[in-house]
């Protein structure tokens, strides 16, 4: 059976020695008073939820699957889901960084982003029951009107309901454009909604007694294109004025999805047959209040993925120790038994290293977007927050693409570790496989992402946001400039800041001529902008772990962590050569004839 | 719904147009009749066979599984299995590249390659029951005792029998210097078998009435470690004089894998409670006689995932052509429909041409390889035989790792193109990534793959065979150098092979020093040389794409097969760049302290 430990001393590390968040709290009003012990108790408790909680319904959740009750359209969920969900309700963690005005703890999406990175450790399946709700919370927080937040807030906050996000339809996924699902306004102000959505994660299950989902659908004048989409509340059941639960509204589940992994999140098709719904937002601007889900939700695939990496980590780093098969190419290493462990073979460490690295780089970068939304929210200077902001939406499609890239490969080695037992069900690894891969498909491909970084994020407004992160690099390459010790990771990073900003504007240039030379050198120019930004992360927690063992800290935490980043830098970061070079080749090998694809 | 086509043209150019296989069978006096036509004939037949008779159960396999009767020990295998099988043998299909000798059609193993190409296209995992057998058959060919090979490779050859071969035990795998099962002499001759093995694919069926297990056990005198492995002939049921059976022996199936995919295959756990076996080969020298049916297996296993791979692209590339969604970046190109079909996107044709060139390159290099078993077996001149044996010793560690590796990057990256539609089961897409995934564990790791190759086989003999190879590359270089068209294709090729003498060198010394600089840098190397491999072979594709489109032959292949060789060169070679700067990044990063795995 797998095994699980929060990662709380290298989550300690990232906050508070190397982002020192409790300072920046201090300029957030509403967290002002949040501190480290605090911030250490709450991971340590959530970390405990995951392990003792969810953890053990990880691989029993994948064997038995979800199961649709057709007659009653009711789904039920592996055995001790909902169990589990009441647990987490009662442990009010629902509420963990949700607005006080309606019931949450109002604590920094720092810690959330912790607790998350936990949950989906243990159990990514079971953790996009809670993780779609809060979607949803954050979408209505941000455009409901003042009586959707009043009906639907402080359920989503205590948990007592849960949310989902209803946008794809079976001819339409990232052209939302193309979506049919009508809303015909009535006498009383609300909607009537007709339509069929498919793979609507977390779409129906018995953990709670009432659904709210945020349905995007067309109002009848609206415009043809993805401008003529509105966004809808639309529960499961309807809720009456005093907040009790009214009639079924005909939203039904008609089929779960097979799926490759994820098996315990129940994938639904939804029937909407005429269901009441009240519309979020403005009238055609759906896709504007529904991104602020997106974009939250982009954030959380790339965590689950982060989740999984330290997770599949975790269990390889295990066996490697155990397992012994063969002779240490070097020698004999362990005398006493008939062969060593195969963690002293060179490419078993550097399996290990690889996930490692992803691990605490992956780990690092959405600590600080988390940090960044934190400022975005609540820092008083509206200046940060717009900075903040842009910031944010820069790194969100590198987190979403880039983690869920590196952990599918992190998962896939930690799964090679094991040989042939890594195969077999009862190992769980090729679960994590299967779970992991569908995060580089949902909220949007990775194609998607790469597009949305290099034509919107970075093109879009001539690079000014990638010379804004090209700053943090030049500070630190400024503070740090002198010191020797620093070099092997600094320079690297200085070096592809400056060839990055050289490119850019070469691609700039390309793409003018020619769009599709921005689609052909994205996905390889996303992977580039990855590894700057880890590269950046790198150095910074190189940087505290120098400083650290300069004054005489012995913790041989602070060694690891040099050494993760050097084995970093020598064999992960060079792929950014091969990168550049065929991202360079162009669009013309792409798309030069038809035949190719003959 | 999946979707396969044998893909006989491109067969058919690399046998014929590329590397002109009936003139190399003149020379082979058993093939010397050997011709085109008959050749087309055979795998027009076979791939019918493939998409009629197995292709359909595919999916239908993989969701029922294999089942155990514990009473009997007996396997179901899937519907449909048993009855397909039945279709193979009435074929003769086993026989194809059979010794006369036993009832066999002694045809050349570029058929066979050819056959079991389309076979794993269409269902890896029954293809796996008759892929063992064969294995088995040659195992016997080579090492059996004539008594053994006058009861086993007739039936062996019609297929009424099957054949499977017993390595892995629970603790020991890679490293089968450790195993535990044990061989009694007995007074008659026979030995009596004991022991526990594992991982056994095709391992109990009810497809035929008898199985032949091949055994790795130790004799009770045998020196420890691999020096004191025998193998032995452990018939399901014994054969009487007469060559009817006899009575059950006592090898039977505990338990069936859970597996992550191949589930249409018993991979089955043996239980041996002194079954009655003969030796094969000489005592203590089992691990070579069981080399010659790994080799097979493991240019098998590369095949395996050339299946997977030619399938999978099809099946993208006809979802691509149908699915619209988005604009072209460059302009509406579907001025009819609401959106144009994902096709025009670059990344998704980035997608496709991957897994096309991983196909077309990996179907160069095996066929080139099974052309080398035909000369290493039958050429008239001793030398040649030899020389054909080293090369394919070197290609074969290439095929299994870099063309399993290429594969389950290719699943993935056409499942990919499929969005979330590719994560649902019933698109199959799925299932050809899990099916893929365990290619690049079984039969040696890739890891294990690359240390036979860079320690083994090529600074084993100090790059002796490396060097062959490199002169086919000067051979091509002096042919085509004044050649300004063929420039593009073989400037890159003739460069990498120039740093990797060098680059080899310089491995060796370092190797010299220090053991763990081989195991460090083993995986990247092998990957840099498969590039070197596919370099030449595209270059070579793309001479005769030249020449025919000079004469003036319009078949459209030519210019595909052109454009594919160019997408090669600029878009996956370039990796070659990295993959040499992390190889020289060495040991030290990976080795230098145990702290970087705390």
């Amino acid at each position: 059976m797998p095994i699980y430990t929060p990662p709380l001393r290298d989550m300690q590390f990232v906050m508070h020695e190397v982002f020192n968040v409790v300072d920046e709290f201090k300029n957030l009003p509403p967290h002002a008073e949040v501190d480290a012990d605090t911030i250490n108790a709450v991971i340590e408790e959530g970390g405990k939820f995951a392990t003792d909680v969810i953890f053990p319904l990880n691989i029993s959740g994948d064997t038995e699957g979800c199961t649709l009750d057709k007659a009653t359209h009711e789904v039920k969920t592996p055995a001790g889901f909902n169990e589990a969900y009441a647990k987490y309700v009662e442990g009010g963690w629902p509420a963990l960084s949700c607005d006080t005005a309606y019931g949450g703890q109002g604590l920094p999406f720092v810690l959330n982003q912790c607790m998350y990175e936990m949950m989906n450790s243990a159990n990514q399946a079971w953790t996009m029951y809670p993780g779609l709700s809060h979607g949803a919370y954050e979408c209505l927080h941000a455009h409901g009107t003042d009586e959707q937040k009043k009906i639907y807030l402080p359920k989503l906050t205590s948990g007592e309901w849960t949310g989902t996000m209803c946008l794809t339809e079976p001819h339409c996924g990232t052209d939302l454009g193309m979506l049919r699902t009508k809303a015909e306004p009535q006498a009383d102000g609300s909607y009537k909604i007709t339509g069929n959505k498919i793979f609507i994660s977390a779409g129906e299950h018995g953990m709670t007694e009432n659904i709210v989902h945020l349905v995007l659908a067309r109002l009848p004048d609206a415009p043809v294109g993805s401008k003529g989409i509105s966004l809808f509340a639309v529960p499961k059941f309807k809720v009456n004025a005093d907040g009790s639960l009214g009639e079924r509204n005909p939203i039904f589940c008609g089929a779960l999805e097979h799926k490759m992994g994820i098996h315990g999140n129940a994938t639904a098709q939804i029937n909407i047959d005429g269901a009441i719904g009240s519309l979020v937002g403005q009238p055609n601007k759906g896709l504007a209040a529904m991104f602020v889900m997106m974009n939250a939700a982009r954030l959380g695939v790339g965590n689950q993925s982060l989740g999984l990496t330290e997770v599949a980590y975790q269990n390889a780093l295990a066996y490697a120790k155990d397992r012994i098969q063969m002779r240490s190419l070097s020698g004999v290493k362990a005398k006493d038994k008939p062969a060593d462990p195969i963690i002293v073979h060179p490419d078993v460490r550097k399996m290990l290293l690889t996930a490692k690295a992803y691990a605490e780089g992956g780990r690092a970068l959405a600590i600080y977007c988390a940090m960044l939304l934190d400022k975005e929210l609540h820092h008083p200077d509206e200046k940060v927050r717009k900075d903040s902001g842009e910031m944010l939406a820069l790194l969100t499609p590198i987190v979403k693409a880039f983690l869920t890239d590196n952990g599918f490969d992190a998962t896939v080695m930690c799964q090679q570790v094991f040989g042939g037992h890594g195969y077999i069900k009862e190992s769980g690894m090729e679960q994590f496989v299967r779970d992991a891969r569908i995060n580089m498909i949902y909220e949007g491909t990775n194609t998607i992402q790469s597009l949305d970084l290099l034509g919107r994020k970075i093109l879009g407004n001539n690079g000014a946001t990638l010379k804004k992160f090209g700053k943090l690099v030049g500070a630190l390459v400024q503070e740090e400039g002198v010191n020797e010790k620093m070099a092997e990771f600094i320079n690297p990073v200085a070096m592809l800041a400056d060839q990055m900003t050289k490119f850019t504007t070469e691609l700039g240039f390309r793409g003018m001529q020619n769009p599709d030379e921005v689609g052909a050198a994205a996905v390889d120019y996303l992977r580039v902008a990855g590894h700057l930004v880890f590269g950046y992360f790198f150095a910074r927690m190189a940087q505290v772990a120098l400083r650290e063992i300069a004054a005489g800290n012995t913790d041989p935490f602070y060694g690891a962590k040099l050494q993760t980043a050097r084995f970093y830098f020598a064999k992960l970061f060079p792929e950014t050569a091969s990168l550049m070079r065929t991202a360079r080749a162009g669009s013309k090998p792409l798309m030069e004839t038809d035949l190719a694809l003959a």
